[in-house]
């Protein structure tokens, strides 16, 4: 299994890397440098920092898997839609990355996150004011780029209203996530509507927008949308798994330091509902005063209630689901890294 | 030549009072609410509070005009485009108001205005998290609206982009604007520039994305931005004039406000580059402390430094310029009434 995990984790991350480069460029060219400069730096500076492109790559696979064409084999920037007519895949999926940062920037002020991909976040490195301002030029050049892809007309226009959608849940779900923070009655499934808002939306949009810009019927941008939800809502309490049970040293930080920070998550809501004093399983003020077994023994009452086991469960199931949308898709290589990618967002170590 | 004034004032008034509650109706029933309840009522906040609707109504006007439709005449929500084909012109008029709403919330958290139409700005009367995440929210709506209009879909796709880069020249004015506050060497140019971006832009877009959404040609389309765009250049000059010339009890507020705040307006750029001492004019460190005779002192020495004229000719040049750009539509009254709110626009008494 472990074998097995490597060769999946070993696929997503090559056949992410071979897109990465192409996503960059694409990103300079569609987003050069104007004046005021001051602006335009900070625009691109969370972009800059570095960041997986995953979402590009799955706009970029399914466009691959969907046109049944051999991974990297078509010309990204005129990508044969279903009816032949060629329009700029690399653009509608730099479009849905823009958007993430510009969320990040927004939502990095809101939360007071003052660190972004190991630098300062944009209201840091430069002020609230021009990381308002950032944020909201990257959210209007996602739709100019998204309008702009040489798409059939029709498509275009229902693309750009399912991104419209999608950034309308984000808020929402950002929204609901600061709403959270102050009540202690929040449940598990509350939790997953805020997450499904928040984040996994916008995989959704990753993998439906290049369907409904190549002309595919509904079903299958529906299936695709709902893909991208499943792994992404997946993606995410994996990572609330990973927070408890992976090695501070792999993990980059602290180990439970959603816990110290009594940061909400499925595992924390779960043992609620099953009685756990969840308040009371860390003392330690900050993440660095965490001691090993202070955590150890949280970790472990967390266990006993079940708690890692039904997220884990859960991330699972999401991830098996999510797979299985991808039956509207021909078989091939590309459809094959979608469910790769899918697996790689539950099973990778941190 | 008082009593045109007022002629035009009194159509102009009536009929943007006319559409007002067409516009009011039709944000209520385009932005319904929905939950997060808390996020919803902050994004109906400010487009409650009131504003007088010129921008949507330059918009229903720019459709009757090129339509050669009489006034009031055609449903807006079924209204035809120059083929014949129905179309939701006033849900194309909304949007553009809900982007102007967004521009409102946003740039009173960085500008730290915390009134707004007679009331609390957003980020006063809720919290700075909740005002960002409510002007992003209206962001996506406005997309979410104007790609849903029913119009030809590539005449939909064109007006979508021309929303799009109005909106990142808006934040680009935004930015200048703030730039602008730390230099004491920007030149009446930059200043109108900056007007032009932060402003003008979106009613030049209220003007074009009508003509664009029905079908008319470029030529047409260009010349209703640049009408909008020049009007809303005046309207700014304009403002800038009043603030220096109308009684304090007519104005609202301290007349020369501007002044004791330090804010530069193309006036006080033109009066530097004729030698005043800009600074030395008011004394007072805030409006409510500044004499009329101080004011009165002020206002005679950019009078003879001949800047209020330099500003009130580039108002009446402007609104002129802008009016010539009507000369694409048919003549009809719709297209006298567009002439008049250029023309009110620059000879409001307040």
């Amino acid at each position: 299994m472990s074998h097995d995990e490597t060769e999946t984790e070993a696929r997503v991350r090559s056949a992410v890397g071979q897109r990465r480069e192409l996503v960059n460029d694409a990103i300079d060219d569609d987003l050069p440098m104007a004046e005021p400069e001051r602006l335009y730096e900070a625009t691109r500076y969370i972009l800059d920092a570095g960041g997986k492109r995953l979402r590009p790559t799955v706009s970029l696979l399914t466009g691959e898997a969907l046109g049944d064409v051999e991974p990297l084999s078509a010309d990204y920037r005129s990508f044969p839609a279903l009816d032949g007519e060629p329009f700029d895949l690399l653009r509608a999926a730099v479009s849905v990355e823009v958007i993430q940062s510009f969320t990040l920037i927004h939502d990095d002020i809101m939360d007071e996150d003052d660190l972004r991909r190991g630098v300062p976040a944009v209201h840091e490195a430069y002020d609230t004011e021009t990381a308002i301002l950032a944020g909201d030029t990257l959210y209007a050049k996602a739709f100019e780029l998204l309008s702009d892809t040489g798409a059939d007309p029709a498509a275009g226009l229902e693309a750009v209203n399912m991104l419209a959608s999608t950034c309308t849940r984000i808020c929402e779900g950002q929204s609901l996530d600061v709403d959270f923070e102050a009540r202690d009655d929040v449940t598990p499934e509350e939790y997953l509507d805020m997450v499904e808002r928040k984040t996994a939306v916008l995989y959704g949009a990753s993998a439906a927008i290049p369907a409904v810009l190549m002309g595919a019927d509904e079903e299958t941008a529906d299936a695709l949308y709902q893909y991208g939800v499943e792994s992404g809502r997946a993606f995410q309490i994996h990572d609330d798994v990973l927070d408890l049970t992976v090695p501070s040293e792999r993990l980059g930080k602290q180990r439970g330091s959603d816990l110290v920070e009594a940061k909400e998550t499925l595992i924390t809501l779960h043992a609620r509902q099953q009685g756990v004093d969840v308040e009371a399983l860390v003392s330690a003020p900050t993440p660095a005063e965490a001691t090993e077994a202070e955590v150890d023994a949280a970790v472990d009452a967390l266990d006993e209630a079940g708690s890692i086991e039904y997220a884990r469960d859960m991330a699972e199931e999401l991830a098996t689901r999510s797979k299985q949308r991808l039956s509207v898709l021909p078989d091939n290589e590309a459809r094959a890294l979608l469910a790769d990618i899918a697996d790689f967002l539950v099973t990778r170590g941190h």
